[in-house]
């Protein structure tokens, strides 16, 4: 008996056949067609599922061996009512996609978003296997963030729940594309690394940085800073040192609140040195702590993007 | 049937007998004796609970119509342990409560903390009933919360969850208690409100705030902005208008991570009038809230104190 999982991104089309253990047995992936529209999108994730069954490195009875099919979605779902609300990059809001997988499809259809199903991924296989509740916080674009506590998915009375990186760390503070200010995503997610390592090398044109970014502000990446405190320069130090401070706001906000066993870091962030990332963060996020008796462990995670694989396939275990 | 819940305060133990519809059907109170050590002040609660058995309004057999004691904490509590952790204000810390009731009780005893206990009463008795996730923000000398999910307590993993005063709300502010810069409660609480009311005072001598304290910045309350705004006083108008962003901040940061159903505030400020309180905050939540389809219910706690015993006596139902 096997699993689907769909991860649905604006880049690439993921499928994977997971088992009953949680393990990723196969996956196949196509680019997201960009000049298609929601239909065809749609279409192309059935194909890719029924390739996935009949052409896989695990060739399996469609009809008979899968249990459910879970598609992680970068937006909003209902997945009470099978459909799409709102995604950002895609065409596909307003879509009743577990209509569509039906007419292909007898397995249950089930719906999440996708930092939901990162979350769900690192509960069922990942760094936070046991843990409960358990947080996944991805430092990337934005910021998002998943939670399963008593072995379901924690998302609010209408599935919108823990949107991390708008929780509001500094009131007053940066424009959101929410249209709030001060909104965590705008100081602790990749991009505003980016941001705050561009406004540093505008008043430091000494730094190391302008060499990591052959001279052009346009090539700057998350990684830039960390790339030039490596090698040892002060200014992408104090760079760092501020944003670690910003993400360690949210990540106490959340210990404080929510007190899981456990907070798995992913995103491109997350693949930074120890010494530069997670250690510097543990302290920061245990000195903020209110109960210091219990501390929350903060980690990266481990599956990288086959979280979200495996978080939506196992929805149908989770919600 | 019943349940007896305990609220434990700095300035009153009280006791209530609770039906199984929730009910408070009678109560007892007596003050908490400061002079006494832990185990004077728990002789004291027992002697309470064993009095409103056989001497209040329903008078009832107390080994066999007592199906479970609940005592609601101002502090950290370890149920599983049944001791109380710390409280702040009291001398009870590190004391095993439940060993000292179980020599003269047989019905199980659960210790929860009062801000739980209180969101736990408004979910089963008051103005949560029903509604899931359920959260309970009271905005008093701090800011305390409580979050009842799928009919349980949401306490962490360690029972410390729902700080929600100690979210961080404006990052690098005000230094809280608890050590953090910037916590809601700097901002969100009376205490809070008390300060910024001063701080108007100071600046603004003419303002009728003066007045409604007779001069006198230590007769300034709680009520004291809401009492001059609505004899007209802009200053007064001012300071609740900044009062009132600084607690929308907080309960949008709720709202985008938990998306409960119901948010119900407690505390003494929650008794302001509709037009100066619960209308404009309601308006600021919904324009931050970032699932703008479906809106988290924004109202007044129903159950004033009694939430505090309803709920501790039903933690047998809910943890």
């Amino acid at each position: 008996m096997y699993y689907i999982g769909i991860d649905v991104g604006g880049t690439n089309l993921v499928a994977g056949l997971v088992d009953t253990g949680a393990h990723l047995v196969s996956r196949m992936s196509i680019p997201a067609d960009r000049t298609k529209d929601a239909d065809g999108l749609i279409q192309d994730m059935i194909g890719l599922t029924v390739r996935l069954c009949e052409e896989g490195e695990t060739r399996i009875d469609r009809q008979y061996d899968i249990k459910a099919i879970g598609i992680g979605i970068p937006g909003q779902v209902d997945n009470r009512a099978g459909t799409i609300v709102k995604t950002v990059n895609m065409p596909l809001s307003n879509t009743n996609i577990r209509a569509a997988f039906q007419t292909v499809w007898g397995a249950p259809v089930f719906l999440g978003n996708d930092a939901n199903c990162a979350a769900l991924g690192e509960y069922w296989a990942g760094a936070a296997r046991g843990c409960d509740p358990a947080v996944m916080v991805t430092l990337g674009t934005g910021v998002g963030g998943g939670m399963v506590s008593g072995g379901r998915l924690f998302d609010g009375f209408a599935g919108s729940g823990m949107e991390v990186g708008h929780m509001i760390t500094h009131a007053g503070g940066r424009l959101c594309t929410c249209g709030n200010r001060g909104c965590w995503e705008q100081y602790g997610s990749a991009t505003a690394l980016i941001h705050q390592t561009i406004e540093a090398m505008e008043s430091h044109p000494d730094s190391l940085l302008w060499q990591i970014c052959g001279g052009d502000l346009k090539k700057v990446e998350g990684r830039t800073a960390f790339d030039a405190a490596s090698q040892g320069d002060a200014v992408a130090s104090g760079v760092l040192e501020r944003y670690r401070e910003h993400v360690a706001v949210g990540l106490i906000s959340l210990v404080n609140m929510l007190q899981p066993e456990i907070i798995c870091i992913g995103g491109g962030i997350s693949n930074a040195s120890d010494e530069m990332l997670m250690n510097p963060l543990r302290k920061l996020v245990l000195a903020g702590s209110y109960d210091k008796g219990n501390h929350t462990r903060i980690t990266r995670a481990t599956l990288g993007n086959d979280a979200g694989i495996i978080g939506a396939a196992l929805l149908c275990r989770s919600i």
